[in-house]
């Protein structure tokens, strides 16, 4: 083997990619946001997250007191949903859904020439559980979001609001924090399914649902 | 609404992207790659894809043909698999496989004090299709896969080789770039489940798999 291979235990290869990420940042985050910013960054390798992650006032204590309720998680994206851990989830109750692939949705959306993700937004607000939205991927999704909260027709736990893009992806984020919501919004163009999810694991482990 | 939304149809929204990327990227990128490495930056807002693909001597051509073949793509997470376009995949005949969750790959990886993944690559090596690899979490995979063609075991049509992170993420690509096999390859720490499975996709419509 021609290259140097560093010798870590695969139960250690986590362990050890977090405290490359404390000493590389070199500086401290807020300890509450810690193992959020630092699991963004470690899905993505890209320490632009220790920047762009926003976060709304006591936002981390609402999420696990949702979390720990039994709020349901709704995506936005099938990737994020097979990225949210789903055992530890449901060890409070929780079930994470995402219906942009049902039938229904594809109809109203084309119906309504809307994107199939905004057709979704209105699908989950007919839910009664409490949600969380985690959105990796469509701005349309929080625009909807936003509007469905200014209306007082949703109340959501928490926006996780990190879609990635080019076409509204700022400014659907920058509607999200004005929002009378909490939320955990990456500002700026970065964000995905990837980050939707392992923020919501974030959470789930420190919520205290990992094995 | 206190933030200005572009006005774009939902079916454009991905051509509008594109065309963003190009604009500031001001410069051409080579023509075979371009979709590919377009398609990584539509995936993460992140322009370091223009610089970290590494690709090898004629692998878009060889890509497609495999493709085309009916190759079957076999990835180291659910969430790559989730994010392939599998319709696009099915009109060459080929499937997504992710062996990561199989009870025997769990119980050899025990056994062997070896990842998941690295197991899921040796259960892999026992298929008789053309496969294609796309990896985008576990370096132990990559480095499976190392082995495994330098014994001569296995001779993939190509390996994605992507996986993101900081133990030995960087050097299993190195080592991928040794092997006698075609490859796309996220150079550095950089890449992601997402990063894997739009590479796919990327390949699947250029072979024009999509509707």
């Amino acid at each position: 083997m021609k290259v140097q291979l560093e010798n870590v235990k695969p139960m250690d290869i986590e362990k050890r990619s977090f405290e490359i990420i404390t000493e590389e940042l070199g500086y401290d985050l807020p300890e509450k946001e810690a193992p959020i910013i630092k699991r963004c960054i470690h899905t993505s390798a890209d320490f632009d997250y220790a920047k762009n992650l926003c976060f709304s006032e006591d936002v981390v204590e609402k999420a696990l007191k949702a979390l720990k309720n039994g709020a349901c998680i709704v995506t936005d994206t099938q990737m994020a949903k097979s990225g949210i851990n789903k055992k530890a989830l449901a060890k409070y109750g929780g079930e994470v859904y995402c219906f942009m692939s049902d039938a229904d949705v594809a109809e109203t959306a084309k119906k309504n020439g809307t994107t199939r993700a905004t057709a979704s937004m209105d699908k989950a607000a007919e839910m009664s559980k409490p949600l969380i939205f985690a959105i990796g991927n469509a701005p349309t999704a929080l625009v909807r979001l936003y509007e469905l909260i200014e209306d007082g027709k949703l109340k959501p736990e928490l926006i996780i609001g990190v879609p990635v893009g080019f076409v509204n992806v700022v400014q659907s984020k920058e509607l999200i924090m004005q929002a009378e919501v909490p939320y955990i919004v990456a500002k700026g163009r970065k964000g995905g399914s990837n980050i939707a999810a392992c923020i919501c694991n974030a959470l789930l482990y420190m919520a205290g649902g990992r094995d």
